[in-house]
């Protein structure tokens, strides 16, 4: 059976990025890899927006998470985080792990975070040095909204702004500057086209400086030394050379596409994905901010979601994700990101139509599809 | 130019492994890639010699490192470094990092550790709860006796034996079982034939008791978790699915071998290389024991190290490695790991026979290819 990846994450790879990371292997420091990561290094900043270093790690995303909890606090400081889904709930339990108090700010799944819900917190208790949150809660299909947040978290001198975009960026405009956030992470396996292994993290001034008097133990994770290394265009320990090659690859592409159109790309995959799921009598988990990334589809009344993600991929060979935890059964996952377009749309959306039928749900094949097709001809 | 890889990690990976890492991507959880996993893991194993969980972490050989020293121990524990070149150092850098009280046996550069100088420290002390050494180190290329090690360390019970044989796993007979070797570091860009960004930690029973009153913050190396995890065939975090799928397609190359011929063939090579250099004028760093992975060659008096290493390079393509802090300008390196045969060492020799001719070293061209080939041939 051919097979479809519509998970949001790992994501398919394009072939041309496949290709250019079976090309011979280079040395991490000799002369032919400096321009390689030099030109990663800029288009990373223009996906970010952002006039900041992104340094690479060769980690998975959490290991990005991880970098920016140990690269800034000291033990005892006080954090919020916002935990609305399970990647909130991982913010929380990484803080934990490192000694932080943590203020956790708990969401309803399905909402995302007011703005002035931080805001408050923050006035409350000035001695707040961190604010962590998703871009995108992929869990629950829900965005945050970051400009907003950044809005409000700017006016605090001695708070930062930790936005985990692991799953939002290349799929949501986010304005690293722009908008004040201080700590930005990416993951390699998402919009940005690649296999799992290389985690990104977007470091402010302000940020730095609280970095000057952090004094958590750390040796894999040291971001000033990933910083010193950047400058020569290298990575503290042995780069993940072929990871590195094919990101550049995913970049030009990128590039190509222009960062406005591959926005509105993913906007428009995302729009006709939840307007087809409704057509067909599924509701969308997502209260108020949908995700671009993924959309969490809730399943009918007497079918448990479960069963929708499994018989998507047994018999159809299409791997989405299901419910985690007290969604569980609620609802499937279904993802546009990335290497996504018009026609990996249609082929999720007529996929679950037909599990949907198969199951007894009362539908008229075609019903979705042809709904998602009127909005992604447009 | 025709370029070729001859360092000590990167080093070249098999048309065979890029293709299988060229496949579509599997999703982490999905069935499709357990027992991709399941047959990786169990070929760690094979090649670790070992019943011990081998952990996958997606990190650099640094990462199983700080892993090591993050899981088994409390800060102000006492613990031995051997420093005997750049990665002994960071061994006592990464401990220190943690707070752990470091005793470092500083080595001369150029020789191994002898197992009774590490008998004595721990006699002398026995609150000792780690010994941290190579097996191989890759800055001068020298061996140490790891069976010798195990001998004297196995008869201290609270004391665990923790070898990074990052650049010796494949190139030579590691018996983490037979010899005590409590925790095992291994990297994916060495032996084992494959881009950068897995590292992997075999850990012995007595090592899992430490783990349990192990109270540092960790999150991403958490390798009690990780092991949780791959009973289950899988990672605590995202898969490095590329990664692991030529895991197991690098390690049924190496089964197909055969691990006699794999190490023995890695002994020919770098004992070929070895007579062909001295035959040609150039010393070996190494004043005992040898590494099999790479060789660490003596610049002729007059001749830079630094220059013969890039005029390799620049003139003739091949990237082997220089010397680093005190070996620099003094020796140049040479590796012959991995998926690296007759023809890659022939290739080596008949380069450097080549430059340094032109750097007006006096030799006739051929001496040392004509030795190679002689012990080739056996």
């Amino acid at each position: 059976m051919k097979k479809y990846l519509l998970a949001p994450g790992p994501t398919p790879v394009p072939p041309e990025v496949l290709l250019s990371m079976a090309m011979p292997i280079l040395h991490h420091r000799a002369p032919d890899f400096i321009p390689i990561l030099d030109s990663a290094k800029k288009g990373l900043q223009w996906v970010c927006q952002t006039k900041n270093d992104v340094l690479i790690l060769c980690s998975t995303g959490t290991g990005g998470m991880v970098a920016s909890v140990n690269n800034f606090f000291n033990p005892g400081d006080k954090v919020i985080t916002v935990n609305g889904g399970k990647f909130g709930e991982r913010w929380t339990k990484i803080c934990q792990a490192y000694g932080l108090t943590v203020e956790e700010i708990k969401v309803e799944w399905g909402y995302s975070i007011k703005p002035a819900a931080i805001e408050e917190a923050l006035k409350k208790d000035p001695a707040i040095k961190g604010v962590m949150v998703q871009a995108t809660e992929t869990s629950t299909g829900v965005a945050h909204d970051i400009e907003g947040l950044g809005k409000v978290i700017k006016n605090f001198k001695d708070t930062i702004f930790i936005v985990d975009a692991i799953s939002a960026l290349v799929a949501h405009d986010i304005r690293t500057d722009e908008w004040g956030i201080d700590v930005l992470i990416g993951g390699s396996q998402k919009g940005l086209m690649l296999p799992p292994g290389l985690a990104f993290v977007g470091v402010s001034d302000k940020a730095w400086k609280m970095n000057e008097t952090s004094k958590m133990p750390r040796f894999y994770f040291n971001l000033k030394k990933e910083r010193e290394n950047l400058a020569k265009n290298q990575t503290n320990f042995t780069s993940a050379v072929s990871l590195i090659v094919g990101l550049n690859e995913a970049l030009k592409m990128l590039q190509a596409e222009g960062l406005e159109n591959v926005f509105a790309r993913h906007a428009k995959l995302a729009h006709a994905t939840r307007e087809a799921v409704k057509a067909i009598g599924c509701g969308i988990y997502s209260k108020d901010f949908p995700s671009n990334s993924v959309t969490a589809i809730e399943a009918p009344a007497g079918i448990d979601g479960q069963v929708i993600y499994k018989n998507l991929r047994v018999k159809y060979g299409i791997t989405g994700a299901g419910g985690q935890d007290q969604a569980k059964g609620k609802i499937f996952r279904l993802a546009h990101l990335g290497y996504a377009d018009t026609f990996d749309v249609i082929t999720g959306i007529a996929a679950i139509e037909m599990v949907l039928k198969e199951l007894g749900h009362p539908i008229k094949l075609g019903t979705g599809v042809g709904v998602a097709q009127e909005l992604l001809m447009k």
